[in-house]
């Protein structure tokens, strides 16, 4: 649905969970208070619970506002990719593309957030990563179908490893405040693809 | 010192940044009240404000323990070991330790806590992940001169690539709730230490 096709009820939930997403993942879901929330909505309590049920219905919105926004985002360009260039130009929107919603990627956000704690966040983000790693999987075993890579490549311990590598060198950029993390395992991830998922070809 | 050579007041002390250490870790900084620390320390709020100025006097001491117990898990068995051997026994000792501290790796998960939020616990985290890839890098540094690594290898890309699988893995093993994400970096890590890192031998 178009944001100009919302209702007036409808537009103002939508700000709601936009402007808490940011909240929520920068502070956790423990560590959003409701002050910080009313803050960043501009809204009283009353205003919020007109639209949600509690901090648990918002906080679910939001991670899936946050989730779509994040997922789109890297998927920028890929249209009529396959194979090996749709990954590494996954890579590369990963690395480049910073998201409107502050506070980095919401699954690792979550995941470390929700492990220990929220059941139905926890709920959420498995379900999310699971997706993730099930698209990426998905492109490579296409690409071994069409003869792009390697038959006998593992795409799921392939696409295991694009994940963890990515979230980790996030984490490690976001902490050190440098990009160097991500770009290093970028070129780690570029050498991989082409050195043990490509099929070599003689130019 | 010695646990049996504090005095009680110390070891009160001590007893309450382990009870602590994995509320935090489990928690976040924002997520941890004073119940739950008064609950874990079994102490009221005046018992551990007799030890502590505050929550983040007593955060910082319990990061500082859960980093060292972790750092120390990790390093089991390595003495002796140089080069490609200590990098395969650290991946193995990250992958199969568990720390006794519940809740993960205490850099991932301040990392992520602090990354927006608490400035002591974000200059702390820092200061550890630099201090790790840093030991990762001396290693590598050391086995380029004594010849059990190849010569212009990039030692700190090769450091923050391990470190940054490692954790991303762990984020997704623990979310998940199996041990595979972990084992599958394991096996991407040895294999590419043996390609391109090690010195090629031919027996």
């Amino acid at each position: 649905m178009r944001a100009n096709t919302l209702t007036k009820g409808a537009r103002t939930r939508q700000q709601i969970v936009e402007a808490a997403a940011s909240i929520f993942n920068q502070r956790g879901y423990e560590g959003s208070t409701f002050s910080e929330l009313m803050l960043a909505t501009g809204l009283e309590k009353g205003g919020i619970y007109r639209h949600f049920s509690g901090k648990e219905e918002l906080a679910a919105e939001a991670f899936d506002y946050m989730w779509q926004t994040a997922r789109d985002l890297r998927l920028t360009g890929l249209n009529g990719l396959t194979g090996v260039a749709w990954l590494k130009a996954y890579i590369s929107n990963f690395v480049n593309n910073r998201s409107p919603v502050a506070g980095g990627c919401p699954i690792l956000n979550t995941a470390i957030d929700a492990d220990d704690g929220n059941p139905m966040l926890r709920m959420k983000v498995t379900k999310a990563l699971k997706s993730w790693r099930c698209r990426l999987r998905t492109v490579i075993e296409n690409g071994v179908e069409s003869g792009e890579i390697r038959p006998g490549v593992d795409a799921k311990a392939a696409a295991t490893l694009i994940v963890a590598a990515l979230e980790g060198a996030l984490m490690m950029s976001r902490i050190e405040r440098t990009y160097e993390p991500l770009r290093q395992v970028q070129r780690h991830l570029n050498n991989y693809i082409d050195r043990e998922l490509a099929i070599q070809t003689v130019n």
